[in-house]
């Protein structure tokens, strides 16, 4: 097994050193395309106008045109009257005949009889007329070089005779894909295999910052297969993207293929995700490759083919908004980086609060659901929880004033609340990370959350949530509104092939639980406890997951036997379903935001018969 | 002739008359497509994941999948030697076969003979394991109803098996361009032709809404033809736009045409431009009658066309970015309309400040040019120049950061150096306004622009600049930087067919003067008096134009016989020129503005090489 290792270098340097080799001995292409389409093209050089607009002196207003003279003397008392052969009738855009030189509107008109016309007040000369030239001058310049061409731009331009525009060619970027376990979307994939959505969400990218795409089809790991790919798109293509392989192992071809062709200047920046990045060129073409976890190479795209599609387009980059916010939970990192923070955001009160992701590379889901990303710098250690920052908005549709901060217990009502305030109409969306009980008693606390989730027994009295409540939160701080009763139990293998009947038997067999501070993991304890079991003697104690899905997600595929958890995640992934308690699953709310019309849009929802009827069909709830 | 006056109906009014018609029995179509396809549309329903990703467990790096329990006792001083039979082989992305638990990365293997393996530190079960569903649970909602697809969501949907989305249709808008003095773009128009560039920009502005459009073919000013027209895209289309015809005057057929048809709900909002509005139903499908100049159809379109579009596609307008502003000029309203009035902006040390563009509704470039648009309430009789105004970005290609705000007197030079700074690559722009050299004086002295241009004779000296420059400014404000020279004389048609010999000459002809406060008009009424002419003589001494070209285009188009002018806009238009004097164009800059980048890279320009050749292209300068 060989393995290599790969440069760290800054990403300034490596940018620098990247467009370096871009921009050697490159010419941009250009187009002659007709104006009507050109909206959105960048223009390669200076345009003027041909004509004027108008080019003609035209009436402004419906009404007649008149020697302007004759009606001097016009006024209330003295009213003027035009015959006939003194006035032309004229609508909006009609050209002024050239013995005439002023209008008078329609509005102003006394029409008597035999075609005369009686006037009440003069115009002088060129009143109530659009003047040659009004607009454009025939030789003014309506553009400078490389200006993008706006909507009203493209009409100014055809208003000044410009029928034809010379811009610069949209690039085409060619995506290949490679990899022997990577397979082509599809909803039953076999073990071992990947599905491909890199060149989908590569794709999108491209489109969004106007370059057009080319996918290829998948590369297994052949060196030669995906050199005669790149060689073929380096020749055809203005950018190449080498979809995964970039990194230094085994089938990690990318770096070798470009050096082989062309030329290599950076394998390996010092960012995270997405240190495993190649850069380089192949003749005049700029060759990337990605590495293969998704996020990683979405913050290649982000810091580096984006600025690459500018240069290749003639547009510059505009900055993305930001906006300082409050992190709510402390992150650490390795001082060996720039690290890209995914975060969700939302506005408590008059504070927006940064909520970190999950920061796997391989977590689309952090992409998919961040409304921004924290920059860290190279050396920093940490960020503690409560600390200012920066961050950068990504997503342009999300309306982050109008997104409820929903923390805690995991259930997947939340979700289908979400989606019920969008069908219902409501502006406002729930954004929610799964930290347990214990942590929405935190987060309401400390105003980083609107609301919370938590099913917490209290294991002196049986009972749930008063006693937590009362301990961590004050009155004038929170609400404690009162929710749902779910079903817990313990999940199994569908026909429950261990013949687990009990709490009792979860000991002879593999275990998967929940993380500490949840309710559930509160509540396996306290059955621990009361039925007298070590929690030394539970074969995957320490494997803990997140959320009830994910629970089932392991003993459906086989990694464990048991698990505790709700009955509408074991329902969804077909396990059989050991009944062990009704618990109650409350809201904590933040007092700032009760009686907010997002909180009532909330609760609105939460009575609804909608989502009844959804809890229903998803089983397991006591609705009360 | 009819005329019939309009409603004057307040904009949030007449909104809420048309989308109560609108959404009246409405149903949204929608449509299933590939996922890979869906980014940038619409979700018509909460997608739920049908696989889990990984949907197996995954090796999370390169190295050997091993049990974690053969692992427990490695260490720095009691290595572990794994056998061949003990471990895997295994990529990033690879199945852990069902008898292994655990992945080491291949940088912490020691390969010895035989296939063993040394390793010095244990691992857990599951580390290096990306476990089943680690980013998306089978049955997790991805996205809830009416979400717009990102890239990301889009990869997130084909990892969890979604291979095909159902979606909202994308809306496609008829827009139908009428009238008889209509023509397709041309570079050649007839007398009384109007260029037809309405439908360019609409079709621009709906496709960065993610509209598609059909653009019908010119109709005439013939009711029934039109009406043939509207109800045939009402009936295959999902909004139509009929352009023109929208007011009341004799040929406006729109009202009519909609009532005939189906419903009209708003006919003239109290907005500006924009007033003469048509807003109803045909059918199903909502059809909005534009106004036909251009200026009032893009405020429509901004103001209610967007939001039914956003309708149509189940989208949200995100609202534009917004600053506050410092007025640079006085502007007065009537009391009946909400205005929209199209601002540059320019930042002048710390402070934004935004200058109003011509307000007519036919002048196109005035959205061409505009940074931003300030909205002022009915009833607002004016804003004072100083007063701080909020206003809305309307061009997010602009770096308004970057633009260097030149005011005063007119000269093409400065349209080339905008161009150059482009072609050399700078970042900044020029963003010019022409309002005389008194104006750039007053301008710069108010810190509302960063320099201006002056040509302004001393009538007492006969010397340019230096005396004003010393009477309006002091040395503290700004800085005078000497320009070039520019030859100031007689424009007449070509051919000279009046004779105009000299100045004495045009007290016969028909003149075309310059706005007060502009340096030609000081160096005008400068030789009036010393010709010893009384203005009263000048037929047309009241006929002002703001620039050069403009009076140009006034003798080339025959409203005038002759004008004075520098000789770059005589020979642009092919007009004889009679040589008068040489004046002194030079430049007064803000102090803040002087050894910034900006004006370091503006002065470069202006002492290129390129810009002297492209004067002496254009003629008429003496480089100093």
């Amino acid at each position: 097994m060989k393995h290599n290792y790969l440069d760290n270098i800054p990403l300034e340097e490596a940018k620098e050193k990247f467009f370096t080799l871009a921009k050697k001995d490159f010419t941009h292409k250009t187009e002659e395309i007709s104006t009507t389409e050109a909206v959105g093209r960048v223009l390669s050089g200076a345009v003027y106008a041909k004509i004027c607009c108008p080019h003609y002196n035209a009436s402004a207003m419906d009404g007649i045109a008149v020697k302007a003279k004759d009606t001097y003397s016009a006024s209330e008392s003295t009213p003027v009257i035009l015959t006939a052969d003194m006035y032309t009738v004229v609508d909006t855009g009609d050209a002024i005949p050239d013995d005439k030189d002023a209008v008078i509107m329609v509005e102003d008109l006394s029409f008597e009889n035999n075609g005369r016309v009686k006037i009440i007040a003069s115009v002088h000369p060129f009143q109530n007329v659009r003047q040659i030239g009004e607009d454009i001058c025939m030789g003014d310049m309506i553009a400078p070089s490389f200006t993008v061409v706006t909507p009203s731009l493209c009409g100014a331009m055809l208003a000044g005779g410009i029928i034809k525009a010379t811009v610069i060619e949209k690039p085409v970027v060619a995506i290949i894909p490679t990899g022997d376990e990577i397979v082509s979307p599809t909803d039953n994939p076999k073990r071992g295999e990947i599905i491909e959505f890199n060149s989908s969400i590569f794709s999108g990218m491209l489109k969004s910052w106007d370059a057009d795409t080319v996918v290829y089809p998948i590369i297994p790991d052949k060196k030669d297969m995906i050199k005669l790919s790149v060689k073929e798109a380096a020749e055809k293509y203005d950018a190449v993207l080498v979809l995964a392989g970039s990194s230094a192992g085994r089938d990690d071809y990318t770096c070798d293929i470009i050096k082989e062709l062309g030329e290599v200047c950076v394998h390996g920046i010092a960012i995270k995700p997405g240190k495993p990045a190649v850069l380089g060129k192949i003749g005049s073409t700029p060759v990337v490759g990605l590495p293969g976890y998704p996020v990683s190479a979405i913050v290649v795209m982000r810091e580096i083919v984006r600025d690459l599609i500018a240069f290749l387009s003639h547009k510059t980059v505009k900055a993305e908004n930001k906006i300082t916010a409050v992190l709510g939970k402390r992150i650490i990192f390795s001082l060996k980086y720039r690290e890209y923070v995914r975060v969700t955001i939302g506005k408590i009160g008059e504070i927006y609060v940064a909520v970190p992701l999950p920061r796997g590379a391989g977590i689309v889901t952090s992409f998919t659901k961040a409304d921004g990303i924290i920059v860290v710098p190279q050396n920093s250690e940490g960020i503690e929880q409560g600390e200012a920052v920066d961050v950068i908005l990504v997503n342009p549709c999300k309306d982050i004033e109008n997104s409820i901060i929903m923390t805690g217990s995991h259930d997947p009502i939340i979700d289908e609340i979400n989606d019920l305030l969008k069908i219902k109409g409501y502006p406002y969306s729930v954004s929610s990370s799964h930290v347990g009980s214990m942590g929405a008693l935190s987060a309401v606390k400390l105003g980083q959350a609107h609301l919370g989730g938590i099913h917490l027994l209290d294991t002196e009295t049986g009972r749930y949530n008063d006693s937590y409540v009362e301990k961590y939160l004050d009155a004038d701080t929170a609400t404690h509104v009162k929710g749902i009763g779910r079903i817990q139990g313990l999940m199994v293998e569908k026909g429950n092939p261990k013949n687990i009947k009990g709490f009792a038997d979860i000991v002879d067999h593999r275990y998967v639980n929940r993380q500490l501070g949840s309710g559930t993991r509160i509540l396996f304890d306290y059955l621990l406890k009361t039925n007298g079991i070590d929690k030394n003697e539970i074969d995957g104690y320490r494997n803990e997951e997140f959320t009830h899905t994910a629970v089932a997600a392991q003993i459906a595929g086989g990694n464990a036997d048991c698990g505790l958890g709700i009955y509408s995640a074991a329902q969804m992934y077909g396990l059989d379903f050991i009944e062990l308690s009704v618990e109650e699953y409350d809201f904590i709310v933040n007092n700032d935001f009760i009686n907010t019309p997002m909180y009532n849009a909330f609760m609105e929802v939460f009575r609804s018969d909608e989502l009844k009827e959804r809890m229903k069909e998803m089983g397991g709830y006591t609705l009360g």
